[in-house]
């Protein structure tokens, strides 16, 4: 039938549609062109179209002001080549060099090329500006298995992480060789940019998962206001900021002196689905809402503090001679004092997955967080809320996934991974 | 240990925490409040943040301007109650009137209220504008069996749809008693309108399906730019529009002359969710791709034509003697003349669902189409599709719904269905 079917949509054959259909397209790209806004789904606001530069000292997408919308993947790699893995990495940083600047994956474009070749470019995002699209890429602690030779460079800080209380992880949406998160204010150009390289990676890597998250639930800037995840609280006040160059350093960027010199100015990035049982926490007290998080849900002050942003008092006791932030309170569990200082960068996503086939939607937390070294800082704070966070009446985690996020592109020349492989 | 974890958080009882922490914020309602912008994730420009109507002769969410972001979500009444299910749709009416402009669920809010209960909204939406967010409800077939003494009020217009060839439907993605199509600029908002839908529900409804598409595929206004699938093309060119007034009265409104008067100014809706292989699109040559739609890629006119609004000529031949848009083209197979003049409103979604285990994204197009009778309308046009259509090669249709959409909301006295159940 498939036969049939193109016999009669191409009659005489494809040069005879070519000529006269197609034909009419002048051969052209879309390379240097200026990518405007469309009235079509442009972002909105020039911040939110403009393009985030590709090339420098750390990977984009991390301290970058968090953009509104996620698609994440992680990859298996199916080649078990070294070398066709290498040109797949150098592939892969030239189209995210072109795409987080508005341009196509290739430089022939969607409706350039050959007529009769595959189109360069997949072209869902067409006309679309560069929207803050940001492209940032993970290797995983298995593509340091046999395959590629690497044993020896799997960097102490990726460290297998461990078992927690009651998680219940699927492997599926787990690990994974290599991960990228796209970030960027549209999702029809996060989407069209894993999408392009999973096209170019087609018979090299294949997509192990992937998620979408439709709104971010971090701030990662002072300029940023802090947005609510799904339990409806202010989620990402208190976290490493751009302008804190400094605790950056200390807490976020790999050095030269942690070991695995190819990571320095890396960061390691660690990935949670966290499911919500949305339903249940709707039927909560809004008096218990706030005494899990330690927050109020407003304002999102800490309790007994009046605004957003001032410092949370953990002696501060009620008129009851009880802590106003309960000693099991979320934020207390997790703050930086509770585990010598431990910081990190968040920058999750709110998820909604459908429903779950028992009337329920199927929704919660994707969590992201960056830092030096997650045996300091993921670990012990996720032990710590394993082990004593009434919030895990309500949530459960069931992905996780940890990556080594090498250091960014220099320039043209370079490429995601050269420290590695080179 | 969830009684200890609860003796621990409280202290001395809920009491304590709600006079020292949760009581510092005085008992405040949004009601009536400017729901600004925030700079968090507004949509952007004043038109994306902007309130749609809620009361009107037809339902918002058909003809308004497609907004960028869907949550769409299906029903199952779990009530045998008639009276509970009218008391549902009333406080669903009145809470779609307070959402849909920029208010919370209820008058409580997410903060106001007794802290001892829960919040009368789920909070994550706090802050931000009403963002173009319209509700539209619908009732589908299986709401007409015997539970609720409806079966001789079922319209004709909204008979079975037929099974079509090659389709592959999931029954537990299929169908609903109810749905409802929440569709904003900003997808927390929609998100958050269709949780407090299911959470108002409780007891009542349970949550069949539901479905996030993160970009509109189509434009339902003149004063729209056409989006782009995820096949690259444009898709909404040839659409029925806000503006054509005379065409919307004789193809999407019901008439009182069509019989079901309770039905008159409103529309039947039909969705499919269909599945797209793309991997396999994206290794297609161009020439192939706008062979089987009949329209150019870059620009999205009809082959042969210079310009997207240029109406196709189906008689034009090629240099070959071949029609220039082959018969089995998507939109010569489509198009009101193949269908005695058929037309619908089409507004469907993007929607990528993350990945299929077999290393593929699971991506594709949420249908959605508009119309006074699917029977002159949908079903003929999909019937021509899926027995000819090349594209049926590269998509699978996996999920089906048709719901009769009753008129609008006259004003606060009037509710969902009350032509039906009044
Ligand atoms: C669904 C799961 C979670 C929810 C809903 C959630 C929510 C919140 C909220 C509302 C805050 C207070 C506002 C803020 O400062 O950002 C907060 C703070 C924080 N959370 Fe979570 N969180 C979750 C999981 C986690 C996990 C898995 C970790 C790390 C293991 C974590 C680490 C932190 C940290 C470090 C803070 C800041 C504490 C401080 O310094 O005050 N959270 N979280
Ligand atoms: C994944 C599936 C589909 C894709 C990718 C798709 C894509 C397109 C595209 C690119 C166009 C041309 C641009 C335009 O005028 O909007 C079009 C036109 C159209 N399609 Fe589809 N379509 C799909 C399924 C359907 C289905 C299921 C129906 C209805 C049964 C349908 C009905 C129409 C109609 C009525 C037109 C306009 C034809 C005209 O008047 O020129 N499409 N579609």
């Amino acid at each position: 039938m498939a036969g049939i079917s193109r016999r009669r949509l191409f009659g005489l054959g494809a040069a005879g549609v070519a000529a006269a259909g197609a034909g009419t397209l002048a051969v052209r790209s879309l390379q240097g062109e200026e990518a405007g806004p469309t009235t079509a789904t442009a972002a909105g606001s020039g911040t939110e179209s403009a393009a985030v530069p590709f090339y420098g000292e750390h990977q984009a997408g991390i301290v970058t002001p968090a953009q509104d919308r996620l698609h994440f993947v992680a990859f298996d790699v199916t080649t078990r080549d070294r070398a066709e893995l290498v040109e797949l990495l150098q592939e892969w940083t030239a189209a995210a060099a072109r795409m987080t600047q508005g341009q196509e994956a290739g430089a022939l474009g969607a409706v350039g090329g050959l007529p009769e070749a595959p189109p360069d470019d997949t072209g869902e995002a067409l006309g679309l500006p560069a929207s803050g699209l940001t492209l940032t890429v993970g290797f995983g602690p298995s593509l340091f298995d046999d395959r590629f030779g690497l044993a020896g460079r799997r960097p102490q800080a990726l460290a297998d992480l461990p078992k927690f209380p009651g998680e219940a992880l699927l492997p599926e949406i787990s690990g994974g060789d290599l991960c990228v998160q796209a970030c960027a204010h549209d999702p029809q150009v996060a989407v069209h940019a894993i999408r392009n390289l999973a096209r170019i990676g087609f018979g090299r890597v294949s997509v192990r998962y992937s998620q979408l998250g439709f709104g971010r639930t971090s701030s990662t800037s002072r300029s940023q206001a802090t947005p609510r995840n799904l339990m409806g609280f202010k989620d990402g006040t208190a976290n490493l900021k751009l302008e804190d160059t400094a605790m950056l350093r200390e807490h976020l960027w790999a050095a030269p002196e942690d070991g695995a010199a190819w990571m320095a100015g890396g960061s390691y990035l660690v990935t949670r689905k966290i499911r919500m049982h949305i339903e249940t926490w709707d039927r909560t007290s809004l008096t218990e809402q706030e005494a899990i998080f330690g927050r109020n849900k407003g304002e999102g002050a800490a309790l007994g503090m009046a605004k957003e942003f001032d410092e949370p008092d953990f002696a501060k006791r009620g008129p009851d001679g009880q802590p106003l932030i309960a000693d099991i309170a979320h934020v207390r569990l997790a703050h930086p004092s509770s585990h010598g200082g431990a910081r990190m960068l968040r920058r999750g996503y709110n998820f909604v997955d459908g429903s779950d086939g028992l009337g329920r939607l199927d929704a919660g937390l994707f969590f992201i967080a960056y830092q030096r070294d997650p045996r300091r800082q993921f670990v012990p704070v996720q032990l710590a809320l394993a082990r004593q966070d009434v919030l895990n009446e309500y949530i459960k985690h069931v992905s996780s996934g940890l990556f080594a996020v090498p250091p960014g592109v220099r320039d043209a020349g370079d490429y995601w991974g050269r420290g590695l492989f080179g």
